[in-house]
């Protein structure tokens, strides 16, 4: 089946599996031989077993019938698959707090996700540098990132400039936006959107205030 | 049931019936009549429908059999289960690039998580404002949180002081950890901590740009 025929709520859930399997090879000892079975993955992230077999069998064959998945395997195909073993070249635009934040942020580093640069329109940042990466004026967005081959563009720039920003990018030849923005941009169909709602961090928390 | 013998990962899934519902109701117009199938939710979220029915049937009936579920009410009913109808006192350690883009972030006041104040160990940020926010001696935090009865701290102090700040929150009275620290804490098991990995958000994006 071609990548872009596989429905998208798999793709989601591919991720799951795979945030699963490394969180288990963080917290316990990564034995290269362990087998995971799907009713044991299904037990951790809530998704049916039948459900995960289905997911994975999209891409092949990754362990015996009746036996499990070789688990530090399947984490590194799943990571092949996700793109997650690969380097992304990646911009900022908008270096307010969350902006300076983000560039600080050792853990995009850490999955390789590199920063190539960050915009902004305030001429007291522009030519500066955070954290060693480039403060560039915002007007050559478009320029970069067409020369540096960017991949994907992390918005954070204030809600009314977001749209005008976000299409800046698609001209250049951004694929993919991460928006922090908290407003909706609209934007080519094969252009991949992710809105990022950090409130939704909360959820899981306040369920378990209340007694 | 008692809602502590409730199983995580059902109050995960809520979270995610939750959010898929309020997308419908922002994206679509929001009809007070409007009826949503365990097999609608179950196409939008990738969770099985048998396994939305299981888990929405724990904490009562919200549907008819074989009707379906009212929207508006079920969206009304997982916000009480999940306390998200209720206004919750928050606050922030450290006041750095993050916790400033956090303090200034409308999302979180918009949900109900009312921001109390800020804590820093640097005399010069100390006795300051943060968006009308006051900035307070992280000496005083156990104090402060004892006294305004907050319920949940946020961490975004560097990674080697994270526990040691995780545990002064706990002495004060704090239940529960939204930890942006890049390092795992250790808490008592009744203090629920939530670890967030921004780098998350990129997962979904990186599959698409691999053709």
């Amino acid at each position: 089946m071609k990548r872009k025929n596989i429905p998208s709520v798999t793709i989601n859930r591919l991720s799951i599996y795979h945030r699963c399997l490394e969180k288990i090879l963080e917290t316990e000892k990564a034995e290269e031989f362990k087998i995971i079975s799907s009713f044991g993955i299904a037990e951790i992230t809530g998704i049916n077993s039948a459900q995960i077999r289905k997911d994975l069998a999209y891409f092949g064959e990754f362990g015996k019938r009746g036996l499990g998945y070789p688990l530090v395997n399947l984490n590194r195909e799943l990571k092949k698959i996700l793109g997650l073993d690969k380097k992304w070249s990646v911009i900022i635009a908008g270096a307010g707090n969350l902006g300076k934040a983000l560039v600080k942020y050792k853990g995009f580093q850490k999955r390789g996700f590199v920063i190539k640069g960050i915009f902004d329109n305030n001429p007291l940042k522009i030519g500066k540098k955070l954290d060693h990466i480039f403060i560039y004026d915002i007007k050559e967005i478009e320029k970069i990132i067409r020369a540096e081959n960017i991949n994907i563009g992390i918005l954070v720039v204030p809600a009314d400039s977001a749209q005008e920003v976000a299409d800046k990018m698609v001209a250049g030849g951004i694929k993919a936006i991460l928006n922090f923005a908290p407003v909706h941009i609209v934007l080519p169909p094969e252009i991949k959107v992710h809105n990022v709602d950090l409130s939704i961090e909360f959820e899981g928390l306040t369920y378990y205030l209340l007694s």
